[in-house]
């Protein structure tokens, strides 16, 4: 089958034998989706080598131990635990010390012909929810997942940084919870996106104006200049949502952390039904962020496509 | 009037006039207390140009609006709000965005023969609690003002980095919520201090064996590797608070508290009457923190002694 690699910073669409399922479920994959983490990786984060993506929907072909599944549309918990410690038991492998992850850690991934997963980590895709929607249930659930970690209210004031796949996802769903949500960014096209759902948009070099003004600020620009921006925009007590996995080291006046009394509080994958279920219903569209499809044979093309400026969410059709 | 004035990063003892009341009360200081911020500010931390100190016990000579309080003995909240303000109406002037701070910020300070403060900022001290107690009024309502950012309850497996002044009193306060909390110093007469307030105490250098261990790391040891060892020292999903104005950057990778979703909360001050009631009712001892006393009029000498390594609290009496 045909996949999309990477090894030692090299990309490349290989020939390469069809996975073993070893009690995992086989799914062919019908749509795969190019997130950030994908282009960090071919840069050298996580120092994965394999096939990459692990934004995906498909086709149980084999169900493994859930017959049930055969012939269902999926979408995939990309977090494969070990099934044995408290976590798993307890039905989140998100943070299990020996887990893998699909196309980040361990595990090839979803930009490919066929994928495997532990059949439990498969959740049947509702027939109203397209390929090119339910495509996006992983990075929206990622975006959802802040819910878990810091209470939103109506009240609440968020602003998102960053305009691009992920910054949009969090403001759209950072509105569904608050009335006031402000989304700042760089491309007046992408801003606009968010106006259509209701969210403010600032351009960044306005946001000056805007110091220590809110509740909560979601870093989603995957930038090192973006945790700075956050900060400023911060209100005393209030909170910074790191989203992004931005490669490299950071630095910060603890200081003013302590007297003004901030938090930091880091947020990575959430769950997918919830996403599944905001797709469903309509309440979450994500039809103008997709800016390109391409074959998976052209998958380097398409790596590339996604890095431009400017460019939302890039598709693979195997 | 005598008092410790730093300027310019030199410090001194000067012959000043008694401050004007301008409404505020006046209150003759019996005992201050030398914190390590007095130490940063010496440093050229926030700027500062004065008469340094926030720690004290005093005696209140003009009561400004509230009569009842003259002659009694007081300690006080080191904010002073603008008293107009969401914050200051609703009492706590800690975030007032007009405060002025003891000693800290466009205030003259505690190390001094009188003070003022507002009148509303005074708390009457019981009388069980002697002068050497209660100095520690402020430094303790610091370190229980951890529990109004994070939950602590008898489960939490709490650590707490650096066996310092601030250290050992977040060591204890910790203690009284958590019945996991372990110490980590570099002095085996600190850690002592703290084993016998059953806190399990270990030294930096084994700290090693305790990665990924804690589900609250509390960094009180102002240095800014303390930082680095708190992050390796919590759990997945844990939380590191800072404590300290540690003066200057600090580097951190961030893609680390995403993956793990660490949180950093920042813990400046806290609350005098619940620090006051622990005093009284003995769920606190301070006696063996108290490493040295000093005249006022030795202040400078106090201060270099403050500095060295191993020395706890270093008193100043008027």
């Amino acid at each position: 089958m045909k996949a999309l690699r990477v090894n030692n910073r090299l990309v490349s669409v290989e020939e390469i034998g069809a996975p073993a399922t070893e009690g995992e479920a086989l799914v062919r994959v019908t749509k795969s989706g190019i997130c950030n983490t994908d282009l960090e990786i071919v840069r050298g984060y996580a120092g994965f080598a394999g096939t990459i993506g692990h934004e995906f929907v498909g086709v149980v072909e084999e169900p493994g131990d859930r017959a049930e599944l055969t012939g269902k549309r999926v979408v995939g918990e990309i977090n494969a635990g070990c099934g044995e410690c408290e976590l798993c038991v307890g039905g989140d492998p998100r943070h299990c010390p020996r887990r893998t992850v699909l196309g980040i850690l361990g595990r090839d991934g979803a930009h490919a012909e066929f994928l495997t997963l532990p059949p439990r980590n498969l959740i049947p895709v509702p027939d109203n929810v397209s390929d090119d929607s339910a495509v996006f249930a992983e990075p929206l659930a990622a975006a959802y997942g802040i819910f878990e970690r810091v209470p939103i209210d109506r009240e609440t004031r968020v602003a998102v940084i960053g305009d691009g796949k992920l910054g949009l996802l969090c403001a759209m769903v950072m509105r569904l919870r608050s009335d006031s949500v402000m989304l700042v960014g760089k491309h007046i096209e992408k801003l606009a996106i968010a106006a259509k759902r209701d969210v403010e948009t600032v351009k960044l070099e306005r946001v000056e104006s805007l110091r220590r003004s809110f509740d909560v600020v979601v870093e989603a620009s995957g930038s090192e200049s973006g945790f700075a921006t956050a900060s400023d925009m911060v209100k005393t007590r209030g909170t910074i949502i790191l989203k992004s996995t931005f490669h490299g080291a950071t630095a910060w006046e603890a200081s003013r952390f302590v007297v003004d009394e901030l938090s930091v509080v880091g947020s990575r994958c959430g769950r997918l039904a919830p996403a599944l279920e905001l797709l469903a219903s309509n309440q979450i569209r994500t039809d103008d962020l997709i800016s390109a499809g391409f074959k998976l044979e052209d998958g380097v093309d398409a790596l590339e496509h996604a890095k431009k400026s400017g460019v939302l969410k890039v598709l693979l059709t195997p």
